[in-house]
């Protein structure tokens, strides 16, 4: 059985990698003109009059929304496990808080690297957000049955992977994907399987009773939920481009997702030999018609095209719950603790789909010829692509980062399998107590026992078993 | 006694719904110029410089505050009932998403209809989400007590009364309402406890134990509160003029808000024999002062008046959860689950009131001539409208959105009423076991009870049943 | 013993405030310009075309993100104490509705005081959150120790003190403290703590079972710290300069916290025997770098320097939980319920002497030189004064700040000592029901105790010594 103490391996992997970040931050990082002194001078060359015209005015709110869907969003999502509500939202916490700061090195050097320098402003804070968006994805499929330790490993590798993945997109294949369906959401999904299945311990169904909800969990969960589903238009729209794209991509999103909502409540009612649902498939798919839009919503997919494919990818994801996941567990042996492939596998690749559909349908009619350019930055070296040539483009995007996804999850995957970093048991899984002190009732002890319980919202293994 | 089985009904009226909607969208509703491509070329002609004159960038945080206040606001403040958590949160979240895009359509008939198309833009967003937060309301006067069809019934007709209502008082009688006291507050109260009227339940109050709190979901709706607090001064500026109207009715609200709470501890203590403080009023009453300047909040109603008006709401609404609720319940039998008409009823008709004689007391003087203008948009049919007309007409608008309210709610209370649409039996209110997979202890039941219910967060009525 | 009845002193209190405050607003608080209708004449004057230049659309969504941070983020942080949920989020919401209409008219006098006038815009708002930001600090340190009316009195005092602070500080010394590192946490901190030691309770240990968290608890106190961790680039951020200033804030507190996650975890770990983690410090010690940068953030601190000023303070803070706070009250008597030495004193302080060293170190090399100006403000009286005089400056400011918090907690403390304000016993220490009507488990009643408490989320005493 492996060692989960993590008193040495937990302490000097976040002091090693706080180092690393504090040096490579000396070496490369600086301030962009928009958050520099300079930005003054640099105002009256461009003759901007107004310091509304700073990039921090048109995505520092957007910026936000995305952080609340990153931290609280993904963290409270993921406290729907009756025990492991420490570990939910603490380790989202940790890998978030260490992937930003490696994704802004990263897509640094591949994006905003001048002279040596990575010159970040807030468009790169969104950036990197994204792109420990992915990590928070996969880290669902493995929530519960890893260390803190394969957790870091874990974003290090992905968040690397990532950024090659994302520059290969969108700088060679010159692909759109402002919200991420291929990038962030397929990439990040199937990483996360590629990675559960490596890791996958056949004996675990058998013995934990752990992996389920408790009435109180599921209503944090729904915290997670509502952030991510009412600030999902900011994310779709962060980065687009200035003025109607933004405003577009919001429109759109907001408008898949509500159809989200209503094909998920159909399915879960239909499924159920009562008619009753299923707070799994509230929590989730509901949220299906983001991800599903997160590619074609800067686009003119039109709010009736984002209707329906909110209202198809309700529909799947829930499906995907109710039938998908027991199966790949059984057969596979694939164990997906928050259905990630449900939520962000299918619905991700449905969204690259729609992406490259509604990209080879773009016309100049629609767009404007200049509004076409703007839109596929049909400019440089892309100058004479067509629309159905992006189309193609954006299809191969998809299984660019499904490659992308199954070689790297393969070997972060063996490399997570290494006894050495501190795995928890199968009879320890989805459980908070092995790696977290766990508050108790000490009023009991001390009162030696005279009432059960009296605020038993918490026992850990070794308390109960010292009972009767 | 009533079939509370959804396994078609539930998903039929889904589909059904989601279907329609998406059809309509398609024949009607297209992006507006501000988030349509022809943007760039529209801007060049009305000589705008910045993209930051685009509405998305006056309007977007607006519109996720009071996003944020719709779903996490409302859907969180009711789950304060000890075993309905999911049905508030949940339900509350199919309402509102079927909400906002029946909204957009009714709405947009009524104000954004050019050529045969509705053409939406964010500012439509934020109207729909003001729509369904008069739904909102509603729903809590019948928490519990219906079930998820019938909540679906009632959004389909509230939603269009609530247009109507909202045409005839902005379009016909030219009344201010940017905050919504009048067509949101006073016509969702009033609709909803007419609808509760109409669904009263004699001997519920003999049988059902399940209607209060426990300790944790009291603090989970002050998760709910505090966003509808802290957002509020959003909802009230989200529609105003751009500029110092906007600014204004945000400084106004915060005041009123602010206000609110101390009068709501002071009578919540008073009114106790020990002088202890009911979470219920904390939860409620505090809200009232932003209901009450929904109306005037953009006028000059001024910082202190503002206060004054938050003053006198804690007082009302907290008096009324003490005594007149009760007293509602035992005399006429309305049963008003959440005490709207506490927080909105009242509130809201005081809104109206404060609103009227604002606006009857506006002097060039102190709104300039232009500004007097705009703040009314005395033009066009209205250019020879004097303040203190436009009083009279404010007045007028209170009286026209109650009448819609109770004869609206009679109407629907008695669809509503019709034994088809699943209601639960009278010991099954305030539960979500009916339509709900609840989750339970399984452990509890594999290790054959060797201990009491060790994390007994919920158990369902049929599982107590079971136990000795 | 102490009488605890609020009946009385708690409204009494609330309505003198209250009232007060109306009148004093009615006499001297009136809209600024940009919040006037006289806005649009003042716009021509001034060759303003956008109402984009209105300072709504450069502060309003900061200031949301600092109004959630104080009524969410503190609020929720503080419901850690298992039975103490009511009291932290309700107490906290009520102190600061009463502290933020006292800190306008005490900052008003000294900041935007003209012709008898308070003239107030966003940016009061801001600066009201920010004062009371203070007393949620303090009132950390006395948490579950003291009574509402003690509570309303400690704000009373405290925000008059802070705003004469804040005047010595900004407009004698002429310190640069945009996000309060010495004005709000060392101030803060410092003034709570000398006020829990004035009202120190010797035998609080011996008796209290109640100071200590259980799992659920736990998890509502992440919702604070995660609001509060994700929009503190907008606290440090939210009054300072237009564009490059603001811009840069953020980025740097951004950095600067998700350094502080990472070591907090590090130690956290280390420093127990099983290198298990503990929830505290997770809670507190990740937000010790947004503290930390609140003085240099808008500063040329460097998104590196920013790592490394978290670094440090993750490891300070997360090392003052663990030994430092058990030291304190075994030595002293210095009880500090929520640590807030080691989340706002140190860093506090730390935070202060950054801002001093940064100041120190500028030149026009790095801020060009009407970057300089715009930054330290060297206008006017100013002109002449070098960064190394403006570092000196700083670090007396510093001095200041914990002078006037030792003097004044001393004065306060000494009034929150006398018998009248209803202080609970130490028994009844951390407990909700002394102050509030906590809900019961009817139904265990009625049923004539069947079964064990099946949903005993919470008992009060009474309760609990009734049951055999």
């Amino acid at each position: 059985m492996a060692n989960t103490n993590m008193r040495w391996k937990l302490p000097t992997i976040c002091f090693v990698l706080q180092i690393i970040m504090i040096i490579l931050f000396g070496f490369f990082v600086r301030s962009n003109i928009e958050s520099d002194p300079h930005w003054a001078e640099y105002k009256e060359t461009q003759n901007i009059t107004s310091d509304n015209e700073n990039e921090f005015y048109y995505r520092y709110s957007s910026f936000q929304d995305v952080h609340v869907m990153i931290f609280v969003g993904f963290g409270f999502l993921m406290t729907f496990l009756q025990k492991y509500g420490f570990g939910s939202v603490a380790f989202n916490f940790m890998l978030a808080a260490f992937g930003i700061q490696w994704a802004i090195l990263m897509q640094g050097w591949f994006h905003s690297f001048e002279d040596g320098k990575i010159l970040i402003g807030v468009e790169n804070l969104i950036n990197a957000d994204f792109c420990v968006g992915s990590v928070c994805i996969a880290f669902g499929g493995v929530l519960g049955k890893v260390s803190p330790v394969q957790v870091l490993v874990m974003t290090l590798f992905q968040v690397t992977l990532f950024s090659v993945n994302e520059w290969v997109l969108l700088n060679q294949l010159h692909v759109i994907d402002a919200g991420g369906s291929m990038t962030i959401h397929t990439f990040g999904a199937y990483f996360g399987l590629t990675v559960a299945f490596i890791l996958r311990r056949p004996k675990l169904n058998e013995r934990n009773h752990n992996e389920g909800s408790v009435y109180h969990s599921d209503i944090f969960a729904m915290i997670g939920t509502l952030f991510l589903w009412m600030y999902w238009p900011s994310f779709n729209s962060a980065v687009s481009n200035h003025g109607d794209a933004q405003h577009r991509a919001a429109i759109n999103t907001y408008c898949s997702l509500a159809s989200s909502v209503l094909t998920t409540i159909a399915i879960s009612s239909a499924v159920n030999k009562t008619g009753k649902l299923d707070m799994v498939h509230i929590q989730n798919a509901t949220l299906a018609g983001g991800v599903a839009v997160g590619t074609a919503a800067e686009m003119m997919l039109t709010p009736y095209g984002s209707l329906i494919v909110g209202f198809i990818c309700g529909i799947v994801s829930t499906l995907g719950y109710k039938y998908l996941s027991p199966l790949l567990t059984s057969k596979l042996g694939l164990h997906d603790t928050c259905g990630i492939h449900n939520l962000h596998g299918m619905p991700g690749i449905i969204g690259g789909i729609v992406g490259a559909v509604t990209a080879a349908a773009a016309t100049e009619d629609v767009y404007t010829a200049p509004g076409l350019i703007a839109m596929f930055r049909f400019e440089g070296d892309w100058a004479n692509r067509s629309p159905s040539t992006q189309g193609g483009y954006q299809a191969a995007g998809i299984c660019v980062s499904l490659a992308f996804a199954f070689v790297g999850g393969t070997i972060v995957g063996l490399i997570l399998k290494l006894p050495i970093w501190g795995e928890p048991a199968d009879e320890n899984c989805f459980e908070d107590a092995v790696y977290w002190e766990i508050p108790n009732e000490e009023e009991e002890v001390e009162t030696s026992n005279q009432y059960v319980a009296h605020e038993p919202q918490y026992h850990n293994t070794l308390k109960m078993s010292e009972e009767p």
